[in-house]
């Protein structure tokens, strides 16, 4: 075992920016140490509160999780400040340059809060790893004290929609402008979105932004949500549609208030237990299918994979026939 | 075997349109059916140019994607018009609604042209399945006799990138007055790129557009790329930036003359076959992952996954020991 991983973990890494770093670190990139601390320190897990924040390129999303982290910083109503994590995913960007360029443009607005913790994470590898991996960050800070953490993601494919599956209340940013394509915004994104937030509240077509993610909601709910709001004894969330300005700060403290109402709301209903269980099981079934893919590769025998590529180049063999070849030769049978 | 599937599919299918109606659906079942007109047909497969398309939301994509298919219909040079094949991916709308809609503003342009062939697919499950799912659905149209594949996604993320890896050329597709921010345009997509297009370029703005392309394409060739430029030997392929208007039909034509010489540079360089190797090999790694996934949950005791999820929810089990239990479960012995 490293010496960075102890078993008093969960007492070394509270409130020590250092070790946190260096542990994401070793989680992003897979190690022993990595893994041998999230098993120490996961007793110590469950208490952070993760917000998602997803949205399409060029709608702010950035200066708007700076403004919430701020809000949170400013107070939430209890005594003591919340420490503040943000994880800035970008899976976009499977090669370089992205992520440490957003890092540098936030650490101007946010230097000098110690509460606040920032990182950020280019995809490498599949996505699948990337969502993996930010929940094993997520993870880290929730046990190194952070009691929000706030997860950002750039654009609006299927890896936002894995991503915020990590979070308990999931932010999806619009903002006017960005033309009136009805591809602007997913139907796939909205459905995932507990709070709505059209930034850039001070350019025109803002009503129209409004107009259109109101109809769009109402077309969700008559779809999927009508059976859960027929039932006068089962609490609903409705969706709110805020604006914010937040390059001027202005609507932050809005989104934090709607976002501990969603957070209450949570936490009397059932939906807290059943998107905690939902998120367990889609980590569990990741982690067992990471571990067979690294057992199949390290049983194989070299070269065994460039020839079967190159028959299939060919046209010499089958794509089936050849992976049930593969397992076999590592030591699967599948029959 | 199924009585879709026999032995001599290959030509059953040739230019049978129901027929491929038919597996396609299949194959995005992933049925017995499904997989073995994918294995009969593999040695006839090989045949098709593969183009992707991709671009953010709002590019107009898929009108540029319509007249590239007419274009091709309109002719090569060839004596024999090739026949079309669209694939319009949808990796953003996990849940219902927008690749149906989708097809029905494309048929409107395309209808009555029997050469070319429209079929959407929206994500069903994960990314590695609809980028399988798209292979496979190409891989079928290939042996169907389409000779031209154009494949078009939606957005600009990873599930793009994996989509687009299946293709031999890959169109970036930009606009005007989609912001000037940094992230309108990813890094990531942009390194994908072998043609980049500007749309809408009647719109206000296209010379900034154009700029902005041409200075991130330095940036690039100065980083990845410098070493193959240094020797006089290698062909190097010049990344084109092109104008399109594609609601006015302009510049498609040209767009299909930049592929096909990139077509022509794919075939006289090792390219060609570095792709297809690389293709292949993504395919078996991800058809390996699928069958042990299948398997492993085949074999596990019911209410075993929810116990542990139970057991995880509560604190009482930590992920990695539970991942082991449960391989052990079904029979894998990993130790």
């Amino acid at each position: 075992m490293s010496s960075l991983v102890s078993s008093r973990l969960h007492e070394d890494i509270w409130d020590n920016r250092l070790l946190l770093a260096r542990l994401i670190t070793e989680v992003e990139n897979d190690t022993a140490t990595g893994r041998d601390a999230l098993e120490i320190l996961y007793p110590h897990t469950g208490n952070a509160y993760i917000i998602g924040i997803t949205g399409a390129p060029g709608v702010g999303k950035s200066s708007l999780v700076n403004q919430l982290a701020l809000a949170f910083r400013k107070g939430t109503g209890k005594e003591t400040k919340p420490h503040v994590g943000i994880i800035a995913v970008d899976p976009s960007s499977p090669f370089t340059g992205g992520a440490i360029l957003g890092d540098r443009v936030r650490m101007r607005d946010l230097s000098g809060d110690t509460g606040i913790f920032i990182r950020s994470m280019a995809a490498r590898g599949a996505i699948g790893g990337l969502a993996r991996t930010t929940a094993q960050v997520a993870r880290l800070m929730d046990a190194a004290g952070f009691e929000v953490i706030l997860v950002e993601t750039v654009g609006a494919g299927q890896a936002e929609v894995e991503i915020a599956s990590l979070a308990h209340t999931t932010i999806v940013v619009d903002a006017p402008g960005l033309g009136d394509d009805i591809q602007a915004i997913k139907a796939g994104i909205l459905e995932i979105a507990d709070i709505l937030v059209v930034n850039k509240a001070d350019l025109p077509g803002v009503e129209n932004t409004e107009r259109a993610l109101q109809a769009m909601l109402q077309l969700s709910n008559h779809s999927g949500r009508a059976s859960s709001a027929g039932s006068s004894s089962t609490p609903v969330w409705e969706v709110p549609v805020l604006r914010t300005v937040s390059n001027k700060g202005e609507g932050a403290f809005e989104v934090m208030e709607n976002a501990l109402a969603h957070l209450h709301f949570l936490r009397t209903s059932n939906e807290w237990e059943k998107r905690q269980h939902l998120r367990i099981r889609d980590e569990v079934e990741n982690l067992v299918m990471q571990t067979m893919q690294q057992h199949w590769m390290k049983n194989l025998p070299p070269s065994a994979l460039d020839k079967s590529v190159e028959a299939l180049y060919s046209r010499k063999a089958t794509p089936y026939q050849t992976v049930k070849d593969l397992l076999k030769l590592s030591g699967f049978n599948f029959d």
